[in-house]
């Protein structure tokens, strides 16, 4: 069985008799190595938050960086390859910009998720030097967290282009037992700050390290104060109120 | 046997002894493993109606799009990777722009699809940058509906950018039942009611989850009210009335 | 054997130590899963008759195209890929117009059929944008039927690049039987109306299917009347003479 | 030995340990395949004659063009891939085009058969789109032949770009039977019908099939009256005298 | 097992059905057959001390160079091949040297650390020149110590485009005891002197070599004096203090 | 044994694990498979002597070309691919004339030769235009003789670019005792009369049919003189005085 | 063991798993077929001292050149391929000029060497014309000796771009045992011509054939007299001294 597969997968684009792309399968597999990622949709905003792996105490855990600001309303949570990550928001950035600057106006949710969708599926063999970004598949997945004129909103991405929204997402290693957890606990009438608990509860439960204020990271996005990394003190709090 | 023809499946775009494309027929079986999509044409429109599966009870059905518009006359519903589908659409509606600006007329149903099925065929190995779209065959078959001086019309598209009208199509991985039973119910002189109820009984009857208004889509294109997507109220009302 | 072959067959254009080019020779191949295709000349016009596979009864079966019209005078029926065919068709009815627009004159039959085959010759690894139009052979033989000042001529081609007249040809899977059925009846002094019935005669033979106005398509290319595909209606009649 | 020659033998412009390019030799066996082809000279001009292989009686055998002209005072006679050589004398065509442009004379027959050696060379990997004419060796070996300031000359040309003069000589499936005769035979002080003579008793000795006015092709170059392709009454004439 | 991996790791960039990319792990191994190097962050600046292997005794010592200035405030201390990092500390001097010239202000220190990561993730098989910048990843670690607004800080670079800040880090094939030690030793309220000692102890308990001032280099980069490699005297003090 | 070479021998340009380039000694072993030519350098000029092996009593042994003029100062007699030389000697043309052109002198021996080696090394699988000339090395050795202000001079050339002077030298088939036969007869002193015969002497010692006018070549380059091909009554002087 | 090892040597730029780059590791093993070379720096230049391999009493020992000037105050010896060396040197020689051109200063003797490094890096598989300079390493060493404000110096490179200082250096095949007598035998206040006599003796001392004036060359670069190859009666004089 594994024989047959093996004779599929190395073509970095290339279907398998069961219409399969392996180098793409694979990538996706790379996420469930990443660290957890969760996203929580509120009527008010979105809460992402993120676990960090802080392999030395001489670490900086501050300069672990997985919850990253696209504009002002736009913001993503990654779990899997930051150094793809950092491509992918790096390109979102100048499509906001560009999308500001020509029409005068915050670039959609949505538009910022297709477009970085977009350019995750253009990698491959090509020898054209303006489709071919990456000689393989971007080896993570994002939470796209926005606020637009449809309120608040949640999407995610992974490495085969493929998007969808979510209330409720969790992405990595931990993401199967998180997910679970969302289902049980999400419900839409939540506020901001139950979304902040329950999502360090679900990290919580999923992280092997104690979950602390150096560990963790938690970000909002909201229509009233925009994007904002919460400081160790109202992680903290939040730590205290589980 | 098997080890004969894997000699041959890997070159993107070789022949094997027999004359046979293996990975075009490999992508041809990755829309087997889509989900199904029908196509009823009428003579007052043609009606699209898709399987939306939704995996997560927090993911939000609205996000999965399966069936597009193209330019007010003309839609696709699509069955396969959805973000080989865009590559596709996007192609389209530029080309429907293009038509539109250059003639002032709307593009015919037939040419969207036949310049469709052009940028399907250009993809391999080559280097030219204008040649080649993709390192590997479009992953997806689509039903392009629309509306043009000949009438309602449907079109059925696949990997091997081939392309031949219907009457009444499936694809995806319920085609071969879906197909059996357009065949035995479809009739020339169809309501464009009749055909919502029946594309909606015939995907009905090959879905594993029950249906309901949250997953599926149903889409018409019409001359009086050209393309439109069902609101949930109205896709309510033709499920009650199966 | 059959291992010291596979050796050699994948390069697309590599040779066998016998001298054999095998992808061109698989191409060749593929034209023997394509449907039958005949062509026939006489002293006033060329008949060229196709075979269509209805698989499904909701088929439109107008919209399977095996005839395609490359300028008034002229006309191609093929056999094997619908798509690759349309690829040397495009470029056949650019060449004619370029031709009339710098000379004034309708191309000549045989100069179209040349520059076809030119075409169909420049595939391979090369990457020098302006030679490879295909990353492997055309997979079509073509009927090229056309009237100039030599009168009514037919070519056939095949993915190798060669072209050779004749009075009576038969391509397709079917051919080897219609190709002999030919052979004994035609004669140089058969009239137009004698062509038509001896052409959907040896199709008649050669089909799997019974044959009927839906699933065969018949044209002529004569010097009085141009290119002109049979109604229904004129099918019909020449079905009734069988 | 078979396998340690595979291993070398598909690059398409790789040494084998013992010197030796593979390509270049499977290209020389592809003329192997091909009919024969025959060239005298005399102190009058130059005869070519070639077999036509004439599968079908509906073939028309006019339409196999075997000899070709590239000016009015040069000609060639082709054994192996009839495409192949097309490219080789439309490339000679320019060239003589061109020097009569350029120079207002004739162009050279060896300078003729010295730039379509140089074309001949030019295949293989290269990136380089100016210099790889095509991705393998020609296969295709021709018998140049023409009149100029020299007298009437005889080239020969092969796959590797090697050429050489010769009085008398032999190409194709039949040419070492071929060549035999013609060195028992020829002598310098021929005359021109001499040599048709001596031309056709080869290839009739050589041929599988009955030698007959539709299945061979006679031309001449001679000063007096430049290229000539001897007409079906010529012929019949000539295998009269045998 | 090893076999297994063996089918994904030639590929530059591949991902293993895992989800690993094993060129760049090994990249990464390569970086463990490199010299020790180790950098201390304290208030009033960073120390970087690296380790010299003197092969020959008349091998000049002062000409190998592994640290390197990138601007007056930003110096890197590398593990791995020399030649790679040349690359990096190159295109460093030039964004550095630019955003002084663009902002009239000094680069930030982890700005300097994400563009050269950027630029350690932009290697593999893409035919794009401006894209591929190496055949294969970069095989070396950087220590980059600099001062800037937020005060002295130092980050560490590996193959992967991966970067994190540490107060205290060894890498080369020493890394994992020295790192155990810095552990152990390291206190934030250290003084500038107390981490020249503390990083030659730590380097001195790694090499097989005898320590001295010809097999051991060491630099500061201090608010105050910018960046500074330690003469062989001031090094002998320090060694004197061990 | 042989195994081990085989998987370092098909690139063209790659390294094996004891520093060799098989590609490149390859071509030198198809210099092997070649006619013998022999350069004699004395203090009037130089002699180059080549055999011609005449397959056919029918070919032109004139039209055999292995002794070439660069400029009137300066030709090369060659032993392996023909068309492989022209390429280099074409080069060398070209070279000669633009330094005639730019410094108004003849270009000098040693010049001519290295221009010559340095595009001999420029084969590959670069994609550079510029660079690459051949995909693989040039399978012919020269001797390049000629005569500037240091006097006549003879230097030779293999495949892997590396060229030295002789004052006598053999190379080809039959250069092992060729060139041993040199080293005992050759003397500075000999007049150029001298070396015509120690040439051919040494010619017919090596060569396996009868040496006579027809099968051998000779030329002399001559401060006097310049480059001059003997006329075929001057090398039966020749040969009578043997 | 060996197995392993093949299947990571034949990319020319792939990282092992240990981490190394083997085609790089077997050009450093073509230097090892190389002749010996020699450097020595003393207070008031360098000497660079080099065997020749004189295989046939016929070649002119003079033509062989492992000592190349590259601007009047750098010089290198070499050993491996002598064209490989051909290109870096021509490389150092525009580099120099330059510089003097741009800065009315001669180059850096170290500025000298790590330009030619960075050259040496880059080789490889890109297509990116400016970047690939080679499809394989450089096989070939320098030593590169030069005078600048910093007074005498000698470096060493190697296929790998690495590079050091050194007082005394020995490459080539019979490296190791030079290298240990110079490690004997050098001190830094020797004299010219005691580096003169030491160069020779440890040359004598590893080469196979009796060291004379014809098969050593010597050169030095000085302040007072810059480059300068050693004249046959110079060399005689020292040998006499040995």
């Amino acid at each position: 069985m594994f024989m047959t597969r093996s004779e599929y997968d190395r073509g970095v684009n290339t279907f398998s008799p069961e219409g399969r792309l392996f180098q793409v399968e694979y990538a996706i597999e790379a996420i469930k190595l990443g660290t957890t990622a969760i996203g929580i949709q509120t009527s008010k905003g979105v809460i992402l938050a993120v676990e960090k792996r802080v392999s030395s105490p001489l670490l900086e855990a501050s300069s672990i960086e997985k919850i990253m600001e696209v504009d002002s309303h736009l913001a993503v949570a990654l779990s899997g390859m930051v150094a793809d990550a950092r491509t992918l928001v790096d390109y979102g950035r100048v499509a906001a910009q560009n999308h500001r600057f020509t029409y005068d106006e915050p670039l959609k949710v949505e538009s910022l998720t297709q477009s970085t969708c977009d350019l995750a599926l253009r990698f491959g063999e090509s020898a054209d030097g303006e489709e071919a970004v990456m000689s393989r598949p971007f080896g993570v997945a994002l939470l796209i967290a926005g606020v637009d004129e449809k309120g608040p909103q949640l999407f995610h991405t992974d490495p085969s282009g493929t998007f969808m929204a979510y209330t409720a997402k969790a992405i990595g290693s931990g993401s199967e037992g998180a997910q679970n957890e969302l289902e049980k606990e999400y419900h839409r009438s939540m506020t901001l700050e139950e979304a902040e608990t329950l999502a360090l509860t679900v990290l919580k439960s999923v992280m092997e390290e104690k979950l602390n204020k150096a560990n963790v990271q938690v970000a909002s996005v909201t229509a009233s104060e925009n994007f904002k990394i919460y400081s160790e003190d109202k992680l903290q709090a939040i730590i205290d109120r589980l």
